[in-house]
Order: C-alpha cells, then structure tokens, then sequence
C-alpha cells in the first residue's frame, strides 16, 4: 500500500467560468472525486452498510489554496494523502499537480457518522473494519512521508 | 453603510446530493453569490472596467467549517463581512444562517487583478474607485457597527 | 388561480462556462427551480409524504431549445405552464424571458412515483391530493391559454 | 474511424442529488464530455482558432429521453453519434449505456460560430477543415457501420 492515492483527470468545460478557468469551487469536487477513489481503494465506498449501519462521512471543514489557474482540457494529478485518523474524524489534504506544477492545495477533516431514519447524521467512532485500513495508509503516509 | 451585507436563499434541489444535504462544494457557491451582491451594492461588478482593465478577483483561498447540514427548501441567511482590504488583496468571511443557528461559516480571500489579452491574470493594487467603498466597509466592520 | 408560474431570477457566475454565457445544462436546473416554485404553490413539496407513500417526480424526457444565450446578472424570468396532466404523467413548458425576449424555452415530463425501501422508484396513479390542484392548472391553461 | 464515440465513466457524489440518482441536469454535462472527446478525436478542440476566428458551438436544442436512474458510482459508457452535418450546423444523438441497458438516450444540435470581440456569437458556415472530419463521422454513419 502506497502512502498517496492518485487520479488523473482532464478538466471539462461545464467546470469553467466566465473567466475561462475551473471554478474555484469545483476543486472541492474533485478532492471528493480522489476521496471516493481511495475509499473503493481500501474496499469500502464512502457510504457503505457496516455493524447494521449506513455509514457515510460528513464534512465538518474543507479549505483550498490556489497557486495557479486550471483551464479548460488541462491534465491533472490529484493526489490524496491521508493525515490524521482521530476517533471519529479523518483528515487528508489534497494536491493538484499539472505537470510538475502544485497549481493547488486543498485539506478536508470528515467525521464518521450513522445515518439515521429520518436522514440525520450521528456521529460514531470509526468502526473497525474501517480503521484498520485507515490507519495502515496514515501509518505509510508517517512512515514514508 | 452597513458593515455586512445579507442575501436569503432558499436551498434548490439541484443543491443536494444523495446523503440528502446540501454538496459541500455547494456552500462555495453560495459564498460567492453573497460576494457578488456585496460587489453590486459598492456599486461595482465583481467584474469590471476601471482604468482601461478588465478587473476581477481570482480567489486564492476558500475555507468552510460546517457545523449542521442545510436540505433542500430551507430558507437560510448568508451574511458576509469583509475582514481585511489589502494593498492587492481582499478578505471576507461569511456566515450560512438558518433562523438563529450559525450552520456553517467560511472564508475567502481574493486578489485583485487585471485580465490579460489572453486570459491571464496578473495581480495589481486595488484601484482607488474599488478601495474607497471597500475600506468604508471593513472600517464600518472595525468600528463594530 | 392562475394558469402560468413565475420566478425570477439573476444568472450567477458559477452558472456560466468559459464561453461567457449560462452553461446550456444549467437552464435544467433553472427548469427545476420554477418547477418546485410551482409544487410550493398548490400546497405540496415536490417531494412529499401522501397515502403513506413517499412521493417524486422522476423526470422521462427534458428539453430546450436556446434563442439567445444569457450571461452573468442577467435578470430573467422563468414562466411555467401546465401542459398535461395524464394518469400518472405531468408535463409542463417553461419559458425564459429577458424583458420582453424569449431567450429559450423547455419541456418537462415527468413520471408520478413512489419511492421504495431501497431508493428504487414505482410509477403510480397520481394521487387525488395532488390531481385536483394540477388538474385545475392545467385547464386555467386550457381556458385562459 | 469508427461511427461513434464511447467514453466510460463512473457517476460522481457530487452529480447526485436527494432522490439517490444522478440530476437528470447532469446528463446534458455528460452528453457535453463525449461532444468534446469526439472533437478532439478529429483533432480540433470544441472551441478552436480557425481562418483567424475562434471557432466555438453553442447549443440551438438540447433533449434527454430518461429510461431508469443512474447511482453513485455505476460505471457507464457514453456512445456519440454524428446524425446530421448541415451548412451551419451539426447533430449528433448520445446514449447512455450500463452494461447491455440503454438507460437514456439524448440528442443535441449546435450551431458553428465565430465568437466576436464583445463575447457575442455569429453564425457562420462550418470551415472546410472541420467539415471534412465531421462529414467522415457522418457518412460513416450514414453508410451503416
């Protein structure tokens, strides 16, 4: 297991805007996209029915820093790199590479949670069979940083 | 003048995703529409012509913390406060409102530039027609109004 | 009653593409909007609990035909009119209008649905409830077109 | 060359919406990705400079016939279809395919455009260059392959 998940994905014009680059909030979109990526990586989806639960992962912050403009039909990296796995919670920041350039830098914390009946959300401590996978990829990321 | 300026929004399907909340990414958005409001109540789009340019604010960085999850159809508040005017940059946070409750609150930094031929951005000091309305707006804010 | 519903309704940024005009997809979504304006208007959600069911709209075609293309803080109005009321169909046309100019216009038919335990959709008769007040939209439509 | 023009992809979190499947505003986005990957499987972007002039398609009608929902992370593929080369215009039929199933079925027209100084469109005759790749897609298809 590599300490970093990576996709490779082109940008599409319905991202851009009228200043003709991505729009500053679909770079969320795409760290979700590596998220879910990592996710099926361990055998889990993001939202998966676990001990009799529907587990998913709510956002709790999500923050972006924007070096340089992506456009329409540039090729990118986004690499995700798992920093912390708490209790509850699970942090990763994210990089956006075009070529050899970090064009961005974006860090999520989501907190594990139940889904309810009545679709609210309660917090719970990350199950095992989740955290044993987690924890490996942290581990590396600490190991092999 | 006001230190902040407010728009009320009704969340709209589309919004959503399959958890049933509002996308993350989506807070971003609604960030915006609160900061091209402000734009036009100054008087200025947050595109516009001064002084031969094409100036606009490409963001170089975003942060939201969430602390309750928005569904469709509710009716929320988005209030922005500009926290810092720059010699080139500008800073604004914005809180999301649902009735009382403070359910989520981000923060944005933008860098005033002029729009290149070909579409390339190049950081200038905020021209002096855009800095007088947004230094009445942070001092009204530091004033306490 | 009347036999047309209209929202209004400014172009946001994030809503237009690198080609400086509202992204041909995103007049869906506007679709959307004023069709949910229009389910507010005679008292039920457009996803609503009735006889136990929990009931939606599943879309089984959409269309649009674009005149003239809109841009970002164009003020606009969106018009919808009940075509069809059928056993278990609804279809409407919406209008997009900048002053006194159609700038497109769109079809929606939609299927009555119960959802089901596992998220799947079941057409159903469209229950009384909800007939009576589609089915007086649409004849105002009928009588007053 | 082959008539038509697959991609694969796998529906995203984010395209999704509170009623579990894919936002039927988000095929008209897909239908988009495959116009775009067959413009430059014939070596010339959707937007493009050609004889001095940018060279763009806005749409002139959209439509989306809906056969059964798409979920979270089904994978897809998505078959273009040259239908018509006209004198300004071009058509071109998209389905949607899971597995052996057709799950919805589009159909777009654009209109071949010069963008002027000002952001506005002007209708002009297909350019040679790119009428020869386009007529190739459609004779193809014409000739039953």
């Amino acid at each position: 297991m590599t300490p970093t998940w990576t996709i490779e994905r082109r940008i599409q014009f319905a991202e851009t805007d009228m200043a003709g680059v991505l729009h500053f909030s679909n770079y969320f979109r795409l760290m979700e996209e590596v998220e879910h990526a990592f996710f099926r990586s361990i055998g889990y989806g993001v939202v998966c029915e676990l001990d009799g639960m529907t587990v998913s992962w709510p956002r709790v912050s999500a923050t972006c820093e924007y070096y340089a403009p992506l456009r329409f039909e540039d090729e990118i990296q986004i690499v995700l790199r798992v920093t912390h796995v708490g209790n509850k919670s699970l942090s990763y920041e994210v990089e956006f590479l075009r070529g050899p350039d970090r064009v961005a830098q974006g860090e999520i914390t989501a907190i594990c949670c139940a889904t309810g009946e009545s679709g609210t959300f309660r917090s719970i401590p990350i199950p095992e069979a989740l955290r044993a996978p987690l924890a490996r990829a942290a581990s590396a990321e600490a190991a092999g940083g």
